[in-house]
């Protein structure tokens, strides 16, 4: 820690990641700098990378990805409570204004001015340290691996979906999408006394590895199997792929009264809902956008093994791996999550 | 009443109301005969005599028209309390089965065996008399015209779509189109403490309407006029067009967090929906169907003037000129609520 | 089954049970017949048996006890589905009426006309057989014992108590009072994703017993040790003691915002609440009456391990021996929950 | 405004206010300066006089009363949009950290830190002028005078009660306590939707001033008169006056699954509540702490109309005149708010 510079992965330009050297940052009053120890690659760290976009998001010049993190508190500004050095801690991204309308109703993550790592203009934390907020991060027990807590963040959404959804115990859950998020979504729905659970995928190694946590994975098609199932709909539908397709199939799923969180971001800007079909069901759709006061919860809920995220992480790579970890992230078809390691 | 036969409206096939004579109906044990005296037509009737259906409901054979009914009991089963013997009442046309999962969860609307007028095989309103369960007619106060109890359904579906978004007072809210359902919706959110409303249409007419009960009636497109507001945003949408090109205007108009009732049946199966600009809003899509526990609230706040109903109903007609009043109803630019008297 | 009569215990006087031969039932309509297999005594009963009334429930006459009952269905009505014929079934002990205004709302537990078992006028099911509405019975897995089946019905006041007070995960949680109901309300709140939950007792052994099901079970007085531990308040309390004391220590533990939720029925009318130390923390007050849509939610739960039941029954008895099961339920101060055996 | 000094109260002993000259404030970066025009005496600024203390805050010192206020912007911080200045505005007194878990969650007034006019150790608005934060203060329409700007904080308690009970349109409400806060929430919930509401009130003069304003007011013990009323029951209650036995009576006339807001502070520490006879009908207790989120949407409600607050403002003086005003307030039976001007 005593060199001056330290090793940040900077996209400088379409699919093209670059390890540079740069000053290590300062904690600010209020902030803490944190030596990074695990980042997750997330579907929009890799759309970033290769499409230089998400919607309105676009970037310019060079750019730090990574968003799901955890590490070690080395240094705090005047203004940290001392108890935060050598702090182990999850990362929650999503630094909000707390003086806006969304933020005094208790909705920070809907804030305009939300400081978001990576996610342009905010750098992330593909770096050996970064400074950001105390308030930003969330001590974590010495049980839990640094991994386990960068997996906080994907499960946030899981946990940030079943609230949006207001998910009850005992209600039928299907998650579409056996992706990290779609898996941790179910892990949680489990965890919140949801009852019978099915993630569909058509891909067999994702079944494989949701199935692994003790979750009933099918194929598209087969949520509702065995033919002679009693019940054939279920109260609550996650859509974590962004597909047209699985959106449409598992809305035929939802039985009256029925509550769907959105969480897949699409591909195209719009998507053909069958509104017509869903009116007499009276089904709610919810879009979900990232997650808010989830933190606490999840850290817990992993830690004392209510949501079980063994066998989740299926690659580990150096910081200056960082191109190959994307690679094995795009083209990998036995990858769950990557994860990067400062 | 000395008759045994009485008039009836049946229509014998697309676009074709006949006038015939029937048998009265006699009260089963729990239900009440009444003597119809206001019956409003809704879209719904239109439909099903322009196009023989709607969605899954379709007319065979000879069928009756007419669910927003209001009228006198004349009759009453061996079980039902002789207190409702020569009350005015507005009819709650869906009788649930009371013993399905829906039914016992509060959600009678849902009940699969719902029973509904004028909905496929059920007959309708457009009669003299009609037989219905006690439970489905709801007093009126002397003061209440049969007209506006005839309105108290479509004033039903408002209020139901203003508890479906969990209105909240003080919030802002658009409505797309100006009918009745449209118009009442407004009129029914101000009633619950809605702040600034505004209701759009490009009719000047239903527009002239809706400015008539107090409501801020805009073409479609001004609904943030003028440039220079504070806010351009809204808390609640709710559209009762049916049109897909008003449902993605609108959604443009809607803040974060906010929260769009679906009340329009559209004419297509699909809708395209901008879910992609809705995640980062977090936007939420609440389809309405129909209505529950709404008739005694509807009541007393059409009875005491917080809902003014007056202008709405634009023309009248005699059971006998059901014909006359549905050309009235589709050709006539001036009609707003076409009301149908036995 | 051949002979005409079979066993019931019947309540004849205060403190006196007896064992008599009645009548077989046999099944209404829409009922079915129950072999009984297994009833746990609830304090309720206890209460019944020993001061013959409960607030303005009394008991006249000779009386039947025990509501928390499982058993196997060997008689359907003619309108009961033949699925149910030698299902092993979990009883839910209350009937609704469900045309009331409360049953149409979806609160059938609040039905003034609702027919409870062993609450009087209506016998209760210790008794070889009951007949009761089929609506009541609830299938159980083959994996479940009939105890564990008996044991919904206490679980589902826990369940029905964390959702009155709309228990969120991640919430803390103190539970006052280990006995069956309160042991079982922990491990529900646990199943739920509540994080930090104490159940305090006076009794070490049924600390002992809360705390080999894993809950943090404490003396009345160490709900918040250690003294330095950070956060010293709960965000839900759930008073299952029925006592004064109890409460009045509980909620000075509940933190702004908090919720408590009253389970245990007081001995006295009236309990002396501190109102003006609840204001500025605006806690709220649920009382909690028995369960509403609970049952297949905790079968669930309990089938599946989320809510670990082994070692709550601590006696065993024959259905002829139920006066020495009221006995050591009474005095036996290692009694949890006694189990009798039809 | 040349001057460098200005008039303020200051409360210097119980029972004691005095006529001061302090220096006029200077407003700090984020901050205005408030000419103050009218500030309504509430029971908390006489409890203070009288007693010295409300519960825990404890009053040390020279205090200045009121925090009902609303005036005019006179100077702005260098931070300040200038649209503030020379605006119109009420005073939201309760100023929070927004940092803490309470301010994060949407609930700011649960705040720890929460720093209240006229609260210890904070001033009130009996001056010519205050500072306040910029954010605390809310712009009124031209139309709507200074008074009824400053009845936007009794008001707001109103409306915080009725969100507190999640009062539902249609419902019906028993209002106990007919002072200016029991007024407004009644004519609040009137202006949300609620059905019949009731207040009931021992003073024959504080009944007439509610009926005035449309309310139906009665005597204790005639609040479900006439005594062949259909229903004999309230949905919702909401307690004003601090009263025990108006608790314990208002208690009785609740229905099932009803919800009672506890809005009045009790002299006595501990009030007897009948939880024995709540449980069965599964009654909801909230205890209301000031407000949240209410002002733009009482400002909307009083100044078009839908809540009438003419005739509640009995009595005028000016600043310099406090004591006769504080007196008025105490002693004189016709007084029911009690506004002071600066």
């Amino acid at each position: 820690m005593s060199e001056p510079t330290m090793t940040t992965i900077e996209m400088t330009a379409l699919d093209t990641l670059e390890v540079r050297r740069r000053a290590r940052p300062l904690p600010g009053p209020s902030e803490v700098v944190v030596d990074i120890k695990s980042v997750g690659i997330c579907g929009s760290d890799a759309a970033y990378l290769h499409h230089g976009r998400i919607g309105d998001w676009v970037v310019y010049g060079p750019f730090v990805l990574g968003h799901e993190a955890a590490g070690v508190v080395s240094a705090i500004g005047e203004d940290v409570s001392p108890e935060l050095l050598r702090g182990r801690v999850a990362i929650e991204p999503g630094t909000p204004c707390r003086t806006c309308s969304q933020c005094i109703e208790g909705r920070y993550h809907l804030c305009p001015d939300l400081a978001f790592l990576a996610t342009p203009p905010y750098s992330g934390a593909l770096s050996e340290q970064i400074a950001i907020p105390a308030d930003q991060v969330h001590l974590i027990p010495d049980s839990m691996s640094f991994d386990e807590a960068a997996l906080v963040e994907p499960a946030s959404v899981g946990l940030w979906a079943c609230r949006r959804v207001s998910l009850s115990p005992g209600e039928a859950v299907l998650v579409t999408g056996a992706g990290p998020v779609g898996i941790l979504a179910g892990l949680v729905a489990r965890s919140l006394g949801a009852s019978r659970i099915v993630i569909s995928d058509p891909s067999p190694i994702r079944r494989s590895i949701a199935a692994s946590r003790g979750l009933h994975a099918v194929e598209p098609g087969s949520e509702t199997d065995p033919p002679d199932a009693a019940v054939k709909t279920f109260d609550v539908l996650i859509e974590c792929s962004g597909s047209e397709q699985a959106l449409q199939s598992g809305l035929r799923l939802v039985g009256p009264a029925g509550r769907v969180g959105l969480v897949g971001m699409p591909q195209q800007d719009y998507l053909a809902i069958p509104v017509t079909a869903l009116i007499p069901r009276e089904i709610s759709l919810f879009t979900v956008n990232r997650y808010a006061h989830t933190w606490s919860t999840v850290i817990e809920l992993i830690a004392d093994g209510r949501v079980p995220t063994d066998g989740l992480v299926t690659h580990h790579f150096d910081l200056d791996q960082s191109p190959q970890a994307f690679a094995a992230q795009q083209h990998d078809p036995n990858a769950m999550k990557v994860m990067i390691h400062a």
